[in-house]
């Protein structure tokens, strides 16, 4: 039986799972069989499964700390329904944070487990979101092998200045610099590259993941050089509910003048500001675009200025670029937002056609003919990398 | 007798002044007869006039609450020696912060001095030290009118989306936008470029003021449409010993794993970090150029960085830009920071003759005839700008 592999990555407000199958040898890349998430928001958690028209509730009992135990119960059933000859070996997780020691992927052992737990004060809100199902599955699981996947990985590279803060040094020692996220699914995005768009690999690159997470990375010759996101993964961009950068002076006159505490802030940058907060109205660019109210307009608009005035930064940490590529749930499928940040970008030689931007994400290239960058709708992957990252490290350990 | 103007420009560690004479009438405009600054720091101040070889020592005694007395005191004897045929009939205030009501120089009653101080939450460092002396004048020399003139005003037309930051939006109405500061100083560049680079006025220049405080602003028509410090003079640039932006998810890590409060993090943000505290050396970007030590290069090379990254984003919000304006002290001064900085803008067209730059301040134009953008070093002069504002004032009162 060829070996199928598992992918978890736990987000804010669902788990998302993929089943991947191998062909066994390396060289063919795993395919994924199933996608699903499981909604465990509310009461009633359940399991959806792509392209199937019911979500199942899942009964999770008045579980408390054994809901986690019960919703995974439910996951392996399914998936042992769809494992027709093949034998779950591995599951891949996506994990946010992998510090300066985890530049690669990592098999989870009781000390890998630990560090990663460690690094948690870096990211408190998503780190324990992601380790939360690597401890519960080698509990119910442990013949299976799980491995870790990190968002920060692929911006392994960046150094000084890029990577520094204008504070004592000290800090800096203690890890206090830029990580960058979303690593996966720029990778993902730079493998896809080398395949429909190799003079882009090795040119300069800026490549926008706008999902409700929302950043850009500077790619030059396959690799990050530069990215919107920093410390943490509150910097930069507006977010859908996430502030991206602020004056630092703002925060301490909330500090001061309006006693708000370490906790008030983090929810009030994490999950009430952004598209949420600017409109009064949602934090989903869907909803904003339909809305009609003028409130919604000037969100989605600081939402494309910022967009457009990080790119011009990423633009300069590559001296220049030649491609611009949007991926995400709003940099697939949000037109508007495109052409309102390539709007904003004309004046560095992005021109984009109009039909071809609204013929939504099955169009890749958007641009012009004329265009001095060109500009491209690439669906993302993160389940995908994550799957081959698990390949390579079973590969690694046989 | 014509009238004479004195100014006050009270910065974190001295006081600036200096003595304009008019020629009466309004078209002529004021013509410096004395500069000079008090040296507050220390147990004994003193006041040294610029020309003049040796600063005078000013007897503070004990004096406690009555120091800004006795200061002014030394002051205005100085000023009476030199007022020869003119007569003091007013005092200029830089102020650092008119908030959203002051978009123009004021002459301070009760009234604005209690708005002005009430602005202090907005700065809560520097509001304090420019409203002390307005204060202590009144009550020592009643019968002088006193003008304050703002850092923020210039920046006045600023608007969303550049004002606006992604945060709920009652905080908006609270006060929570972008304001700006260094306005003194771009409004005497926009007046400087009006006579000697017509065509720049009339199109779009980023104007780097850089001093111990530093920010750029993007000038379009003799306006500001956007500027790198917003809310407070904290954000944007790495300056001397503030840090300049920060990602926010870096204050709430200080906050809860440092247990760090809302006085610590300002005392760190304004006063241990920038240039001090990435090169652990100086703050004082002289010092930094002749330390040879690898961290003052490492710190140089942030503070450029940063500076071209924002020279970007201000261009961005020009859709281009046609000039590019040194200014401040370390602008006017540190040839090796501005070809650094350039040299980081060569992907936008900026060339600069290398000879011209290390001519020093003196030479006016400094990049080259092919360069697309053209680079000035522009001596600036906010004390010229606050007796012009004087000046006008007095004109509307008679």
């Amino acid at each position: 039986m060829t070996p199928a592999i598992l992918t978890i990555n736990a987000g804010s407000s669902s788990i998302k799972f993929a089943l991947f199958e191998t062909g066994g040898g390396g060289s063919a890349g795993p395919r994924a069989v199933m996608r699903g998430s499981i909604d465990d928001t509310g009461e009633a958690p359940s399991l959806a499964i792509a392209g199937e028209p019911e979500p199942v509730a899942i009964d999770a009992g008045g579980a408390g700390e054994r809901r986690l135990e019960t919703l995974f119960g439910a996951l392996f059933e399914v998936v042992a329904d769809r494992l027709a000859g093949h034998r779950l070996v591995a599951v891949g997780h996506r994990i946010v944070h992998g510090g300066t020691r985890f530049g690669a992927p990592a098999v989870v052992d009781e000390d890998v487990l630990s560090a990663l737990e460690r690094l948690t004060p870096l990211a408190p809100l998503h780190q324990p979101r992601g380790l939360e199902p690597i401890r519960e599955m080698r509990r119910l699981r442990p013949e299976l092998v799980q491995v870790a996947c990190f968002d920060t990985a692929f911006h392994r590279h960046l150094a000084p200045p890029v990577a520094r803060y204008g504070l004592p040094r000290h800090f800096e020692d203690e890890g206090i610099r830029k990580y960058g996220f979303h690593g996966l699914s720029y990778e993902f995005i730079a493998g896809r590259l080398a395949a429909i768009a190799p003079d882009l690999v090795a040119g300069r690159t800026v490549v926008a993941h706008l999902g409700s997470g929302a950043s850009l990375c500077a790619m030059k010759g396959g690799r990050s050089v530069d990215t919107t996101m920093g410390f943490s993964a509150l910097d930069g961009l507006v977010m859908s509910t996430r502030s991206g950068a602020v004056d630092p002076g703002v925060l301490l006159y909330l500090l001061s003048v309006h006693r708000m505490d370490a906790a008030g802030l983090e929810d009030l940058l994490y999950h009430r500001s952004g598209l949420l907060g600017v409109s009064g109205i949602s934090g989903d660019v869907r909803k904003l675009i339909e809305s009609g109210d003028v409130r919604a307009e000037e969100a989605l608009d600081l939402y494309a200025f910022r967009a457009a005035r990080e790119a011009a930064a990423m633009a300069n940490s590559l001296e220049g670029f030649d491609g611009l590529v949007f991926t995400g749930g709003v940099g697939e499928h949000a037109a508007k937002v495109r052409a309102a940040i390539c709007r904003r970008l004309a004046w560095l030689g992005v021109e984009i056609d109009p039909e071809a931007n609204a013929a939504g994400s099955g169009s890749l290239v958007i641009s012009t003919g004329e265009s001095r960058v060109r500009v491209l709708v690439v669906p993302t992957d993160e389940e995908h990398v994550i799957a081959r990252h698990v390949l390579t490290c079973m590969a690694e350990r046989t």
